[in-house]
């Protein structure tokens, strides 16, 4: 694997990363009710460590092959949206909004683990992990909007 | 140029975009001090609209060339810290962060620029305008920055 390639999406993922260290679930977040699966909030940056290496990874690995357009172009498509839930849910506290936007990165996601697939098979098995975890986001997503009615209709 | 491809980059760039539409300026930022040659802010949206074209189709282009791979991961480094400066700046109100980002994001556009013009010089190209509105959007973070100390400070 070509280092500098991966770290230049390494790169990409810490940018869209950021928003998850700048927007931190505060008291609003703890109001809320959640359902009895939510993962503990130390789960996520963990997490997060290790998507982003396996998304870097399957990055540079596509990135060399021949006729990797789709899968590069779904992987800035992922990294684009990925960066945007936390300041929606977490900063403008927008829970509808905000489901909206993880269905949009789950699509996004699995689109490049398809794409990403059909140029090296490792690098779409990269993917999926990532694509459990934000199906997992937008359950949890989805859970809260329906345990918090009033709260997702007052933003 | 296959306009497919050209959807999903431009679908990336509507994706940092949104930043943009979620996160006005607001109260906060007509307050604050500004250079006598702070552009009005009905010029951000139309120049970022007229950018996201300029960048999806040097996206488009770039993608389907041999040896691409540097452009691409800069393509999606670039998107990434795009849409990160607009939460930082005008959500969090932080000018010194919001300033960090937006110098990170015109190295990343610049590496972009440098990688799309040696697979095609045309995407290179489209992507000057770009490095050129970002410039002179970090010179205004960095002028806010030196005109608010005492805000700057605060954040």
């Amino acid at each position: 694997m070509d280092w500098l390639l991966f770290l230049v999406f390494l790169g990409a993922c810490l940018g869209a990363g950021m928003t998850g260290a700048l927007f931190q679930p505060g008291d609003w977040y703890r109001a809320l009710n959640k359902p009895s699966w939510t993962p503990p909030d130390w789960v996520f940056p963990v997490t997060w460590f290790v998507l982003y290496g396996c998304m870097a990874a399957a990055g540079a690995r596509a990135a060399v092959m021949p006729d990797s357009q789709y899968a590069m172009a779904f992987w800035a498509l992922q990294i684009a949206l990925n960066g945007l839930w936390t300041p929606v849910f977490f900063g403008l506290k927008k829970i509808r909004l905000g489901f909206a936007v993880i269905m949009a990165l789950c699509l996004a996601v699995f689109g490049a683990m398809i794409a990403l697939w059909q140029v090296d098979w490792i690098a779409g098995l990269l993917f999926a992990p990532y694509l459990l975890w934000v199906t997992i986001a937008a359950c949890l997503n989805a859970a809260v909007w329906r345990l918090n009615p009033q709260v997702a209709r007052s933003a």
